[in-house]
């Protein structure tokens, strides 16, 4: 039986030995559901295996996916780990705040994600985008450079400090529930698609940002489902409104 | 000139990688007072120093002594990290712990130190009847094995989270800031008035909750203004391309 517990997902790990090490890490902290985007030199990977050592049944158990937003799909909250400033407007808490805030969601029920990036450059803003919320390691700013199996450490080692003490925090949710990533992906896309006949993405050497920026904007919104088929609605009635050619 | 800090000791490291690691996982927390005990390949060593990268002027500054008892001769309370009970009559408390009574002995002006144990069996029952305190970190008891540079992480992180001042959630704005009260309700007098052209709110019985409901999902989301032009934008080009007849 898998007690409730946040996903660790490695985006495009580059070096088998950190995702051994990453897997080790977690399950010092008793975490071992691990889900991997793409890894670099392919999966299964023996480095990784060896590296793991004791802790290979988490390599076993880890789902593997192509992209960001496949991995994070069935979840309803994701965080994204990252040292630098990204310049996208999205809360950054502590890693102690984010387990806090992932117990505290996970007791509801709710799926947590925490995104960790590739050793060399981190996570790239279009990963960032379709998260939440940023964790940032409280380092010295002369010397923040942490690894990623350290970084997968020092979250775990969170998520067990903070599941000790029990203080489950409820959120008042009125007959809906907040939506998943997948229905956030896809109002995302839906958004996209009609804007983009519509003529919205202009000047063309803005578009890429711009549709960044709105795919930013609903990952950071607590939406629940209700508001994803508001949402929906809105752009579908203004559609029709437009093809009734009133 | 030097803040104060406890030194780290490293007792009888065997690996110049681990050594070097330990002094940046160090660094990465600001503390740069490390001390060694017999290290097994002797002093300097080269493996230490490649590894250290960054760090390398914590490694510079070490201090090596013969003996555990030496190395901690001029301090007035000393911590052990180990991970296995020892059968000592001795507190035992968790990293999170020892760094909050290292910061407060520290600002009456004492000397504190940590110790650290070989990679292989952590450190000798000889070395801890010398310290005043174990620390343990809270791992899971079915895999609890840590390195040595990891132990040195974990307690450097609660030393810093122990002493620096640090604002446990902050939204970075990218060059904007959030949207008033009178801003997100013109927002949704723009998408009510528009949306009730376009026949939105259908059916008329229920037009009234409707409309609260989507006031409300404007409300409840932290909107920046540059959400806020957005969220105009794609209304107004909505109904630009619906004029336009296409």
């Amino acid at each position: 039986m898998t007690i409730a517990q946040p996903a660790f997902v490695l985006v495009r790990p580059q070096m088998g030995e950190n995702i051994g090490g990453a897997a080790r890490a977690m399950l010092n902290f008793g975490l071992d559901q691990m889900r991997m985007v793409d890894p670099r030199d392919g999966w299964p990977n023996p480095k990784a295996v060896a590296m793991a050592s004791g802790a290979g049944r988490v390599l076993d158990a880890a789902g593997v996916f192509p992209t960001t937003a496949e991995a994070i799909a069935d979840c309803d909250y994701v965080f994204a780990t990252t040292a630098r400033q990204r310049g996208l407007t999205k809360p950054i808490v502590t890693p102690e705040r984010a387990m806090e805030q992932a117990r505290a969601m996970i007791a509801e029920g709710r799926r947590v994600a925490v995104l960790f990036g590739p050793e060399r450059a981190g996570l790239e803003n279009d990963d960032i985008a379709r998260a939440n919320a940023i964790v940032s390691v409280p380092v010295n700013p002369e010397f923040p450079s942490l690894n990623l199996a350290q970084c997968v450490l020092l979250t775990g080692y969170e998520w067990r400090r903070q599941t000790v003490e029990i203080v489950p925090e409820v959120i008042e949710l009125a007959k809906t529930e907040f939506a998943s990533a997948v229905e956030i992906e896809k109002l995302g896309d839906h958004y996209e698609e009609r804007l983009e006949e519509a003529g919205f993405f202009f000047p063309e050497v803005k578009a890429e940002g711009m549709k960044m920026n709105l795919r930013n904007l609903w990952s950071r919104m607590p939406l629940t489902r209700a508001d994803v088929q508001i949402l929906h609605g809105i752009l579908r009635q203004m559609v029709r409104w437009k093809e009734r050619g009133e």
